[in-house]
């Protein structure tokens, strides 16, 4: 190749494409959707309206709300071959393999013909990752084949609603439609970078979130507010917090939570959700996972002037809802696909195969050496 | 951010990371697998030993090759539960669908719980892919549920055996399994790219490889080959190929499986697999195949220097070995996987997240305004 090349790490900094949906990181802190401020989103708007904001553009009109709500709630059912392979999935299986394999087996039974299909296609999938990830776990948790009718409008209580078998209360609907928000997109991270290096190749809408899921599952990335909880659970009281925080920092322990590759002065969805994560503790009369929290991120600030990010006050409040901590990260999928799907759209509209170049650091040019030859240090004999 | 931001169109000439798998497009024209000439491999080694050199990194010792051959020759057969997922897909599914699907269930069937356990999950998908593939076709077309016993040793001669239940000529087997050689490794490229943007999220193998699968589907990355026979049979004689092909030219219409983003002089697997084409037409008695695609090259030589890579030919070589065109790209994945399993080890072994930047293009700051007020073009009332 002519082209120069330029070496980086982790292609931290590259400009590997163009986008219109996302901007993030704006003077460290900013996020926008299209345009709009989250901060605005997150206090204004509901779920549903981000994502038909992402996927067709504009924030809709009324009627246009309508009509797409209407659609969604008509594509909740899961065909019987979906249903039927996530029973044949253990109590045991990590969530996001059960929505990997879902949405995987769903391409295979309602593939995206033509690419004329996206948006629907986009839909249906936005309409029963709650469905798939309720079904499995109330097949494997209770035995129940949970049916698919629901008084709830919109994703956040129809999931709700699923998963624990009642009507969820009004805070909890809020907080959950408002944490959807805030998850729905997020410009060239990981996963959604695997949707579009997947997209490029004129592949499927399918193939493209299969890959993301397998991607945001992660430690590293969608896997991190579940590791929060894990860490924030330990601890009984914020002195203990405290006590243990300034342990694990003199380990050089690894505390999940904290800092994010793009913004460098905080991140702007934190102050949302800890604000849910305050009100849904109250609720539930809690009186020490939230304290515990909030001592952990002031010692992280003192200390290493790290804030939280999302997913740091995700944790609790998410608990403070009844959801099983192995549930977290795949609650990140049922608002994400909501940005992965508007990427791929967007990767067609414009596409160049994405195909990056490496360095090599291998051996040189070696003789091959006929097996009965060989010796153990790879030399010839 | 304040690192410098460097624009580039699908990453071409960007370098991403470091590897020592291979080197492609040396002088335009070279390939290596860890510093092995493809010429001598696809000569001399079988696919086995190539497969062991990518995961492990040295060629083989008799008693190493024999003993790796015995682990993939034990774990061929299929969970319950994955066979069960297979059948349920329909005979007019996307094979690559269905290996996708299978790769992702047997992950939940049998999950990569730990980092130590990376070889022998790569080793139980090379030997399982086959059968997936076998199983699930047989079933579809013919109903037969197939067993997993076979006196083949090999990859190569499993499959054909499975495929067409009965053992192939000595020919197609020795094809099929240099076929497989050729199809092992080729650097960065998209699926491989792929499976290193979802391994540097320390997600698991089985998540990496089926997002592989994912984006290797695409037309322009494995589909090729496919698209390459439906071209080479719309012709009956090497003068209509002619014909043909200069129409299209005249049309500016996409001719599939010349040309290639690394290789600038000609793609080197291409005169391995055309030799084989040959011999393998002559087998079975083609008069009609092999000279359209050798005249189908030569006017692409001669009208645009553009070159056959390795689908071109391998497409008619697949054809005389009584393989289905939609089981083209599916037999590119039993053996990419050694490749992509070995991407995954090296992402692993000098971690760093993949997270690229992005160029906005959208909208600037835009005013919430509440539903009632909105108006069609998105501006305030």
């Amino acid at each position: 190749m002519t082209t120069k090349k330029k070496k980086t790490g982790g292609l931290a900094g590259v400009v590997a494409g163009q986008t219109a949906i996302c901007t993030v990181g704006t003077e460290g802190k900013g996020l926008d959707y299209r345009g709009y401020s989250i901060f605005d989103l997150a206090e204004h708007a509901t779920f549903e309206e981000v994502a038909f904001l992402l996927l067709y553009g504009e924030l809709p009109m009324i009627k246009e709300l309508d009509s797409f709500k209407a659609r969604l709630r008509s594509k909740r059912a899961l065909p019987e071959a979906v249903a039927q392979t996530l029973e044949k999935i253990p109590a045991t299986a990590h969530p996001m393999d059960v929505l990997r394999t879902g949405c995987s087996m769903l391409g295979v039974i309602e593939p995206e013909n033509s690419f004329d299909d996206q948006l629907p296609t986009a839909e249906r999938l936005l309409a029963t990752f709650p469905s798939m990830l309720a079904y499995w776990h109330r097949f494997v948790t209770d035995g129940t084949r949970i049916d698919f009718e629901s008084n709830e409008d919109g994703i956040a209580g129809y999931f709700l609603e699923k998963l624990h078998g009642k009507a969820p209360s009004d805070l909890m609907r809020e907080a959950m439609d408002c944490s959807l928000i805030l998850y729905a997109e997020h410009e060239f991270n990981a996963s959604t970078f695997t949707a579009r290096v997947c997209t490029a190749t004129l592949s499927d809408m399918h193939s493209a979130i299969t890959g993301a899921i397998g991607t945001l599952r992660g430690p590293l990335h969608g896997g991190a507010n579940e590791a929060a909880m894990e860490l924030i659970e330990k601890f009984s009281t914020p002195d203990e917090a405290e006590a243990g925080i300034m342990e694990m920092l003199a380990n050089k322990s690894l505390i999940m939570g904290f800092g994010h590759r793009v913004y460098t002065v905080s991140d702007p969805r934190n102050e949302v959700i800890k604000g849910w994560a305050k009100r849904l503790g109250e609720e539930v009369g809690d009186t020490v996972l939230y304290p515990v929290s909030e001592r952990i991120a002031d010692v992280m600030w003192r200390e290493k002037k790290l804030f939280p990010n999302l997913d740091f006050f995700s944790a609790s409040a998410y608990h403070f809802m009844g959801i099983p901590t192995a549930l977290f990260t795949p609650i990140f999928v049922l608002s994400r696909v909501s940005g992965w799907a508007a990427h791929v759209i967007e990767q067609r509209s414009n596409n160049r195969l994405i195909r990056p170049g490496a360095e090599y650091i291998g051996p040189g040019s070696r003789d091959f050496v006929a097996i009965e030859d060989r010796e153990p240090d790879g030399g010839m004999v």
